[in-house]
């Protein structure tokens, strides 16, 4: 069967997440896969590159799929966006390698969390940025960043109490941008654990308002435990920006 | 009693628009309203620069209102800013000279018609977006707005039937400025009759999907006769960018 490389955007505020729950419609897999069906008349099974959690937002979310049809890809993904509501985008639709899924063959992903750095009011990206006014120290921040940064056990940065496999992972990068009154963090790596971007995003948060030092960051990785790391920034001001292949 | 002057952003998606209308509590004016007059403890009543319709949004609203308090304006500002709900955000309050009034004194205003003109997905910005994905003669259009500037009697472009004042209004400038897949209808002028801007950007487009010639503009502007005019935009592409005293 043919087999095809679909790119997604969603705005995640209404949805459970991207991953299929057993019997609920409310997770964006379930809002394509079941748009997919109709359109190609025969069951869709779609790999995205990962889950996002409930509340996060894709810029570019990668999913691979099998089917069988007549139609052109043009053809199906023209039927696709008029099929899917508002608030998910389908933005290219391609025949892949034969071998290729999404998920298996990912070399690596980047995540952008926004943060709205001012009182000044959010009306319009509200759904998109977390709101912080107080000050920021961007020194600091970049100084825990980088030690964050290589290859480490992210124990200490993952929701999941019960991870039976390796929780090693390697972050290439984690930029710290400023544009205006928006602090953008850019985090670039192989894989990333339940909750570390938004893990790793709450604990700089901290460390920007002295909450903590960037020295401690060390200390927190070998710990691997999940208490020592700060709080779990809030899923809105996440989005998945990229997949690579 | 002291006069204040506040500047007010806004998505207007879930309000019935700007204006107080009886008990109802859905338009911004009320929501502002009561606000102020909680944290001020006595009535509050608002003078917009203006009405917005219903689904229209603001980047800078501006109202006049009287009080007496013993609050700073900075501590009215930040309790406002409290109190809003997040659609809602207050940009700047200051004391004004005795006399300002927020709408008799507004000398210009510039409203922003904005159109994703593409087929491509528009997550993010929907709500604040007309999807338009047909190609747009943006030269037709442009050739359009020029007969459209100038003092002129509008009532072929306001969907107030009963109108009783005068209908002449002065329109300074219609830009047609693109930025990539986004086409963005700049309106500026002395005042504009109700729907107006949204009927002109309905013409307008009509015009560059060349289903009407910019050599009828002159023609529809001397019927002064709704009906000759093209359809009417939808609000949620609009939004009052600024008002000038």
């Amino acid at each position: 069967m043919p087999n095809y490389r679909l790119t997604l955007c969603y705005d995640g505020t209404r949805y459970n997440g991207w991953q299929r729950q057993g019997n609920t419609s409310d997770t964006i897999q379930e809002k394509v896969e079941a748009a997919l069906s109709a359109i190609l008349a025969q069951p869709v099974e779609l790999a995205g590159s990962g889950r996002t959690d409930a509340g996060v937002h894709a810029r570019a979310q990668v999913a691979s799929f099998r089917a069988k049809t007549k139609l052109t890809p043009e053809e199906i993904l023209s039927a696709l966006r008029g099929a899917l509501p508002g608030d998910i985008g389908a933005i290219s639709l391609t025949e892949a390698a034969p071998r290729f899924h999404a998920r298996l063959n990912c070399r690596r992903k980047t995540y952008v969390y926004r943060i709205w750095n001012s009182d000044a009011p959010d009306v319009f990206q509200r759904r998109y940025r977390l709101r912080e006014p107080r000050p920021l120290d961007e020194a600091a921040m970049r100084a825990a960043a980088a030690v964050l940064c290589g290859e480490h056990d992210f124990t200490s940065f993952c929701a999941n109490r019960r991870l039976k496999k390796s929780a090693v992972r390697r972050v290439d990068a984690i930029e710290i941008l400023r544009d205006g009154d928006e602090l953008r963090l850019v985090f670039t790596g192989n894989g990333f654990l339940y909750h570390m971007v938004r893990i790793l995003t709450g604990t700089l948060l901290e460390v920007g308002l002295h909450e903590r030092a960037p020295e401690e960051m060390a200390d927190i990785l070998e710990a691997k435990d999940r208490s020592r790391a700060g709080k779990t920034a809030p899923a809105k001001g996440l989005i998945l920006h990229s997949v690579e292949y």
